[in-house]
């Protein structure tokens, strides 16, 4: 299961957004259309657009660096300590945040999963990865059993977990291990439930091991978050995300949950003001706004049907998802890849990530039109490639 | 000159901001009138908010992790090379990203200046943190060749510098010194003049000791700027902001200007996606609006002259400033601060500042209507307290 860490690609080293592709093509980046990048097909909603509009005349004063107003929406919308929330420049930030100050010893990782987790890793503590494999006859399913086997095999040093369970918020923090988990995957879009994360957490209790679970995608499977169990476990992490259901990847936010103690150490190591102040005041109305959630999920279970039909139907072997992608799997998907990007369409080589090949793509799911699109322009590809 | 490092205040340790203000007052933050922290009295630009009310629909797409248009229009404004940009979520992003990286292991910084280096030196890498006094008779000017005598007498390492010298891009840095300026220098306003920066910076060069030119507050005497010097000097680092000069401190966008092989290196530490894109679009709109910033330094010079006539009026003690605020010196400031507060204006209590006293305040020079309402306000209390 250990392994050497393949190279850990850059934010954009492989240079798959729509930015490069819309310089390649010299066209405008709105007349790309991105599959690469899951989001909200019914994209940013009225109410964000609204109250952002009303902002802009306010953007000379600094952001809360507190972010309380935020903080104090998102504790009464969970039901959960306003101490316990860390606000960030999206999750990425809280991620990264965890690597610099708690440097993580060894850090165990699913494959295929995210690689932000192992370059935030890498580039700041140097930790030693360990690649937990997931299984393609699975359908890249995690059991729970085997991954705290996994952890009991791999406990943190003694005087590591023993430092942790009387830390009171010193600078600087001991030594640990961690394990991340993203659920549902991302790019699977496998949903672990909420039992089996249970028994990982309690473990992870137990042995003195953080476990990061990153819930990016759990709105749409909301009643699998563990984000209330924090609350007793000081070892379980919890990350939300806002910019692929609430369509705000541009404006940057996200957060986590975290216990108030390791939370009150964590405020220490945090950069000031890196939460803009539009992104504060359009997370506080997504929060409120339980209609456009409705209208999501109902829209992305039509369309994520919708290609699962028409996608299946070419031949290629899917993933069933619960988030607002696909992990496919398809043969020469690199020069389909490239035939639909000379065509203006991106997609997500999956090519570069552990536990995964270049015959593996990620499709996010969009609006009916953009899907439309998809479906013709890759039966036209597929057809004249069996010619 | 060294001495002991000071509780370092986090980001809102001093509850000196609108939010904390309003919340006390139970008002609404707009109500606070601001004068801690400097930012353009003319707002936002209409430009700039005509520009962000029409990227809004596109929020959903991340930012361009490599601000690509952003870095070529800085690259064309200034005429340097987009290589050597690094654009961050504010300056600060930069300011730690250079203590996470390089992680000096002696930092000197003057006293009083921006408190954000010597918290980020400190949490990043615990470097020893050099304080070099800035003297009040002296209006709190700098001396080049004393600053360099200060570097002669601590250089660095010498595997440290030899290691830099052939320095290729490798991971993980090798150890170095450094040394922080801000010009004109927050919260005094103080200009160095061009040619005294570029002693300090071949001194640097020479010793192998990187000099960081914080200019967050150039755009005020842009003549004065070494930013051009970069090309020629890789152990310079200068940062911009454009939170201040454009008021858009609440959407975060400041860049360093780093040599090519430096800016190489740090980009593999640095984290994917933290300019978000509305910042990105304002930021190309403010840089191609010339008519602005001649507007700006206009009505600050006006301003500014006023304040400091009424002000010296009541007895304050002005530092000549440079910048769009000024430090003010008054027995009792505290008091007075407190009565100021009560009516909803604030301003910056410097008392934690290194090198000054809880006599010292910092006051932002806004628009006209807001600084006749100071000057009304503080000539009331100076009265009642010398009755």
């Amino acid at each position: 299961m250990e392994e050497k860490i393949r190279n850990c690609l850059g934010p954009s080293g492989n240079y798959e957004d729509i930015y490069t592709l819309a310089e390649e093509l010299k066209r405008q980046e709105r007349a790309v259309i991105d599959f690469s990048t899951p989001s909200n097909p019914l994209g940013v909603s009225k109410k964000i657009k609204a109250e952002l509009r009303r902002h802009l005349k306010y953007l000379h004063n600094y952001p809360d660096p507190e972010a309380r107003r935020l903080k104090k929406r998102i504790s009464q919308h969970y039901g959960i300590a306003p101490e316990t929330i860390l606000c960030g420049n999206g999750s990425t930030e809280i991620i990264y945040l965890l690597a610099t100050s708690l440097k993580p010893r060894k850090v165990i990782i699913p494959a295929p999963t995210f690689s932000g987790y192992e370059r935030a890793c890498h580039i700041s503590c140097n930790s030693e990865v360990m690649h937990y494999r997931l299984k393609a006859e699975n359908n890249f399913d995690l059991d729970p059993n085997e991954l705290v086997r996994t952890m009991e095999e791999n406990p943190p040093i003694a005087e590591d977990r023993d430092s942790h369970r009387t830390y009171a918020g010193a600078t600087p923090f001991p030594k640990c291990n961690m394990v991340f988990l993203c659920n549902p995957n991302n790019p699977t879009g496998r949903l672990l439930k909420r039992d089996g994360i249970k028994t990982i957490a309690n473990s992870a209790s137990k042995l003195g091991y953080y476990l990061v679970v990153d819930e990016s995608f759990i709105d749409f499977r909301p009643d699998h978050s563990v984000i209330w169990d924090v609350a007793e476990n000081p070892y379980l992490i919890v990350l939300r995300s806002m910019s692929s259901f609430y369509a705000l990847a541009g404006l940057r936010f996200g957060y986590g949950v975290i216990s108030r103690q390791l939370a009150e150490g964590l405020k220490e190591y945090k950069e000031p003001w890196t939460v803009n102040s539009l992104a504060q005041r359009a997370a506080v109305v997504a929060l409120k706004d339980k209609a456009f959630r409705k209208e999501t999920i109902v829209s992305v279970q039509e369309e994520r049907r919708y290609l699962e039909k028409n996608l299946g139907k070419m031949g290629m072997e899917l993933v069933p998802s619960e988030a607002n992608f696909f992990l496919a799997r398809m043969d020469h998907a690199a020069d389909v890849l490239l035939k639909l990007r000379r065509k203006g369409i991106l997609l997500h080589d999956c090519g570069h990530l552990q536990g995964l090949d270049s015959t593996h793509i990620r499709i996010a799911v969009k609006s009916h039109r953009e899907n439309t699109i998809l479906v013709k322009e890759l039966k036209g590809i597929l057809q004249s490639c069996n010619k």
